[in-house]
């Protein structure tokens, strides 16, 4: 007597008005086991879905009515609430919706750093939920894929974090390269800035131009370090330069380090990363001569690598693609809900990029 | 004893280089009920699809080896067979395949003009299939589902056509406009030059450029003629003029037409409009006040339609917006190859616009 | 033992935080018979004009301290005031300026309609200083050259209008057209919409995407037809419709009208049209078969005319390009500023587009 | 009884239809002393330079006729030469236009390298005018100066290498750096590529896209190392990584390098830097917090210079950006030629990035 819908997951987003909140409500839209069930945005509260979003007219989620928070009436409504808020906002709603019995994917800074003081250190706000902070799980789930399963609450990755610690990841865990050596020169999309009307963000200050920004404290270091530290087992402290370039979407990371053993051959270090990677179809480990575009892996969940060797100065360069979108924030916070709630980590994520 | 891959339908793709094969190859790798079981370049053979597309690596059809045409082996191999060959090059390769009991959905222009002798006005090459002309069905699955249906040869629409048909289908069947007074300014994405090493295609002549071209003889408008003055049921001819917008995808065509009757008003026009294409969701008439955007319907089957009246000219404006590769070409072939082979015409093609 | 200073004309400029007054900045910097002595800025008085602007720095004008708005300090310091205000605010600034013996080029709107009905009719602000608008001046250099070298207050044209007025002209004076069918289908860079931070201005919202905006009524309309009822001694009513590019500088214009006598040829038009721009070497009447392009123009104030033909319809279509903040804004303000002060119109203005 | 142009220096344009050559005949329209009085293209032969360049109508040079290379009429005509010929090519027809009393300005990399066997390690192509490099002068103007003043022969540097030079420049002069650390990560706009009809070239594959390309042996590499060392006064090797950004022009570079003294102060190395270009004002240190764009340098000469010390890792980063075409190639080819004859090095080149 129950209905196909009487297996749909019920989840809730809060947040729907930034970039992230769009990817969510786009990848929603078309997964096969869950159901956008409460779309909640202080300032659009009132409109029907598709009448903010125009591009999801004529989908079964355009009609749901926007909604203002309401913890109790997410906990009842819902099986799990992804939070697509400002870092600062996720500490304060997190704790009523986790004491609500909900389970909660926040795709804010406010979980990542396990320890709270560099936290306020680098976001220069206090930290108002430090005792959430020891089961929060930074969502990366070809790494922590087990954690995720078990965890209430996660802390999805930034986008460069992702971009980043997927390219180190072999050459740390195997110890190719010297700690200490690592410079990340990094390269992203118009919409990492995210979705406010700045001045700096506007389409005649952005296109036709390429700029460094942020350094040289981004505020994505100490998030890099924490889980390269974890993953060599030892202190790294990096370089790491982000900059904008006038495109939407996708990070390439360009990441430079000393090689332990110079005489390594590049052969025997493209076999490392493989076999890393080999039960991982999103992290594609390219041919030796490819190199990654972000066009490559637009609006889909891989990360593409390549490696190359500068022999003269006995330097390995690591290059990694992604959508920072996709797989930087949205994507990757529902492969987080999939592994939650018991489902394949791909389900409703087998993503192509549109080419051109 | 059947494997899962036993239900699937096998379909070959000629011409896989050009950008409305890269689409189809795409989506045929996403589609849960048909396999491409052979891909055909003159210039690729021998490569594996994943090595020559690097954003089909990882996926199934990654695998495949890229072959040199080869009819009867299509015909052995397919059930069904796309061509994204260039117009002049499908005439002579079509006749080969039908022969062979295949089916075929031909995206050049071939056998769109009913009238042999147009097509060689226009094209400037004699036409060697014009037996077949008669038994082609232009493939709109709105207007000709039923014949699609039990076709063996499918004349794909030019990505134009399709966005000027959909928009004027309302006003003309119901006799709003005068049909002499239609002037049709239509603007495309870069893609639509084709994936052709071409100094006008560059980056540095499209970016930051604006310019109409093919004036005031653009290929598409005798296939635009035909077609509206089938609608229309007397002969119809317009003023057509492209334009280049440096951007990849995308078509938007603004169109102007005077009002039969001058005092009609525009929310009458609207419920026209809307009940015309209730029964059909990829046609989405937009509220009023509301205007299509290219990018809401980015790699999708939608053709957004937003209506205006110019009351103090009595003129009606219509805009319409489609993805020129996915609606206007591969996705609008593969709806009709769904339909020749008994699928629902969405199958595979739930389609969302990635923003931004 | 005057210095060479001595023969400088001294301008003010009001409102230098827009792309209007960016784009003034650029072209005083480098004009040879003008010094910027005082720039103007509400939000960013007490900085320099190079902390400002760092694309200025090393130039003579870097270390001009921006200052409040002081009409009796204006009037003390500069020969003559360029206004870069928002259309409202100029009405009330200009009283003040010319009471004070200041002569005023306003890039406004405010003074463009002659009638102050229309004004308020279409910009629904009360018209403050209708006592002004029969001494203004519009400002097209080609059309009102005299006038503009007496003229104290000069309305400088609209990005729009510019490039319909220049573009219809010899059609409509010498009668080659019907002046009821005229339809303009006008596209725009993003620069048009003015440096706001605003959500529809964001790159990621702007870049990848074209869309119609402001129809059926944009204020630019009511401009154009007092213009071209001008010319052609009748009044005329347009369809007017622009839309967006993703591009930062550059105004299209595709114009279709019903030629009078359907069997004249296009030779005769195209001499028609070189015969009367001959003297006047910014507008560019291309030869037959070439077709305008904004990079063409792109910071320049040239003003490119194609012509096409459509015999089939008995249409003329002229096709218009200008670089809108150049031609379109602020050179033509300062050929205006150079008329007004004795100097050859493209004094400091022979500039070429910097392609690509 | 001599007419104006009697002053005027003849010049001559080999290879005008690759965008260096296409830059050097904007400057040159422009310029006050000199006279394009030969464009020679072995493609375009026949044709006016007005009718091949649109953007260039109107303007004193568009009559000009495009001719075909004959050594000797150049040398009757022109006073100077500059090649924007490919590699290879210029060290056929130098040794010809030296020999008939010309003086030449190379943008080809054919005379940059002081070793051949350098040059034929990396370039691939045979030596065949080995005796012409000691006599060719590296064409950096700030640097180089009283050499290019004397040169017959100018060896144009390469827009990556002018990027870098000038950017390391202060930092290996007063021995802040460890030569051995040095990381340059470059990114360069489309026109880089030049204005070859090649596939990967195309609007489609470039836009909305970002990529590394040539690594890891770019073929600035040894030309970049070989300034540097001399700079140094000691061998130095560095990692180069260029970068293809979705826009026309500019490039970026981001460098890291480690500080000598760890102590050293961010205001101290900003004097040094300060102090080192105070007399070169196309070089701007930009002040601390400040970093470069390429907008700011569009078209002009300038080389903007940003600094920032990660105390953490004890590395200095230097950002750079020029404009790839005008500082890069063309520009620096006038200064050049400006030296060569006598005139001010910035004739001509007044040039101020029209931003948006």
């Amino acid at each position: 007597m129950e209905g196909s819908n009487a297996r749909l997951i019920n989840v809730g987003l809060v947040g729907i008005s930034g970039y992230t909140g769009m990817e969510l409500a786009r990848l929603l839209c078309a997964h096969p086991s869950m159901r956008l069930s409460s779309a909640v945005s202080r300032t659009e509260a009132g409109r029907k879905l598709g009448d903010f979003y125009p591009f999801l007219r004529h989908l079964p989620s355009a009609d749901l009515e926007i909604s203002q928070f309401d913890a109790s009436r997410l906990c009842a409504n819902c099986d799990l609430v992804f939070l697509a808020v400002p870092s600062g906002t996720a500490m304060k709603i997190t704790p009523q919706l986790l004491a609500g019995g909900n389970r909660v994917v926040d795709l804010s800074a406010d979980f990542r750093l396990r320890d709270p003081n560099i936290y306020e250190e680098w976001y220069q706000i206090p930290h108002e939920a430090r005792s959430y902070l020891e089961s929060a799980v930074f969502g990366l789930p070809e790494i922590y894929a087990e954690k995720i399963r078990q965890a209430r609450l996660i802390a999805n990755p930034g986008c460069y974090p992702t971009s980043i610690i997927l390219a180190l990841f072999a050459a740390l865990k195997n110890k190719l390269i010297e700690p200490a050596s690592i410079i990340i020169d990094s390269k992203s999309g118009a919409s990492g800035a995210g979705r406010k009307a700045a001045l700096t963000s506007l389409f005649c200050e952005v296109a036709d131009n390429f700029r460094a920004y942020g350094l040289p404290r981004h505020r994505h270091t100490p998030e890099i370090e924490q889980e390269l530290s974890h993953i060599a087992d030892e202190p790294i402290r990096v370089s790491f330069t982000p900059h904008l370039v006038p495109m939407s979407r996708g990070i390439l990371s360009s990441i430079y380090a000393s090689l332990r053993d110079k005489a390594m051959r590049l052969e025997e270090i493209h076999k490392i990363f493989s076999a890393t990677w080999e039960a991982h179809p999103w992290v594609r480990v390219l041919p030796l001569g490819s190199f990654p575009e972000t066009r490559h892996v637009r609006g889909s969940m891989f990360c593409d690598i390549g490696l190359a060797l500068d022999k003269r100065t006995g330097r390995l360069i690591i290059i990694s693609a992604i959508d920072n979108l996709c797989r930087g924030a949205s994507g990757q916070a529902l492969a987080n809900a999939n592994l939650m709630c018991g489902l394949e980590p791909d389900t409703g994520l087998k993503l192509l990029a549109p080419l051109p």
